[in-house]
């Protein structure tokens, strides 16, 4: 059985881990016959958005302590995680991904990945362990990889050109499919990049973790 | 296509909904052909959790706003609920059902509902429309139906017990399995009063929704 790590990023689109993206990760892991373990940084996120009016809130809230209602409680920290550990990593998207992870939806092309969550991931890479990226997750890609990597983040084209000018190629997709880097043994999705319900994320996010097993 | 309202009670299992049956219940209203509106009622949780240490954090959040964050925003405060406009109700559970919805996670037997919400769910029964309820969310049933109702929640011998005091017949049934009451028209499961997975949840709520939209 493969042991894939789950990293999220908080727990709500406009301000963590994308709910749906993220539970549906965990369910297709289990359906495709994967072990999992969920990952957070334990860090403030950037931001507390009400996610009912779209207003930011006077409020601070922890990455890992909110990521922890998604994977009900069984959730470590993400200096807690080994590569040595496990087969592949895949990152659920949500604006936490753009918030809390990286600074991509503040500085589109000049962002940075946290300097925690890049190391490892870098670590994962020299040890040719496949990762998959969800939804926004996949604008990180070109901080992490050393070459050019094949991606996607669906089809909408300033996100897409920012993506380019970080140095990755990016392929126009649709929302129930993937995209493939064998090479560097990257797969994306768009999901609620362009899904417009529950079961279309689901169709893609099924086929990206059949691939990233498969790579594994 | 049939239209079906989701009432959650925040968002995460220890103090609010249950995030993956929240999801699971719209996955697979899609996958069965519903439509659905989700609703949430707009009052301050009994409590907030930390869901790594399990402690109370000294914070107050709102049921709705929470809720929110499961709904990607596409959610209505309980009061716009009207039973006309809708085939059935399904409310998933997590402790929100219990602590938010009702007491009973404190008062047991004693508990009472929301008069809101209870108020709301008599209407559906009074005209003759189906309501699901997973996980612990059927220790609300005996204080809405006004004739006892067979239902489960799953094996959990004092919490069953509880139940029947209130005068509901309790049976005993496995996580991938529901129990339906035709004359009242109720759909109960498990999930996560006895889900090992998110898979196993899934199994018994695709039923439970599969048999929802028949009475309906």
């Amino acid at each position: 059985m493969k042991k894939v790590a789950v990293i999220l990023s908080g727990c709500g689109v406009y301000d963590g881990a994308e709910i749906h993206e993220s539970v549906l990760t965990l369910l297709h892991l289990e359906r495709h016959h994967a072990s999992y373990q969920c990952f957070a940084p334990d860090i403030n996120q950037h931001h507390v958005i009400d996610h009912l009016t779209g207003d930011e809130m006077a409020e601070q809230r922890n990455v890992l302590v909110e990521a922890a209602r998604i994977a009900r409680g069984a959730i470590k920290p993400l200096s807690e995680l080994s590569p040595a550990g496990f087969d592949a990593v895949v990152l659920p998207g949500g604006f936490g991904a753009a918030k809390n992870l990286s600074d991509f939806a503040f500085k589109g092309a000049d962002a940075q990945v946290l300097p925690e969550l890049k190391q490892c991931l870098q670590a994962f890479v020299s040890a040719g362990k496949p990762v998959g990226f969800i939804c926004i997750a996949p604008a990180m890609i070109p901080l992490i990889y050393p070459a050019p990597v094949s991606l996607t983040i669906g089809t909408d084209a300033d996100t897409a050109e920012a993506i380019e000018q970080m140095g990755a190629l990016h392929v126009q997709c649709q929302v129930q499919d993937i995209v493939i880097d064998h090479q560097a043994k990257v797969v994306s999705t768009p999901a609620y990049m362009l899904a417009q319900s529950v079961t279309e994320a689901s169709e893609g996010i099924d086929k990206l973790i059949a691939a990233l097993l498969e790579l594994a």
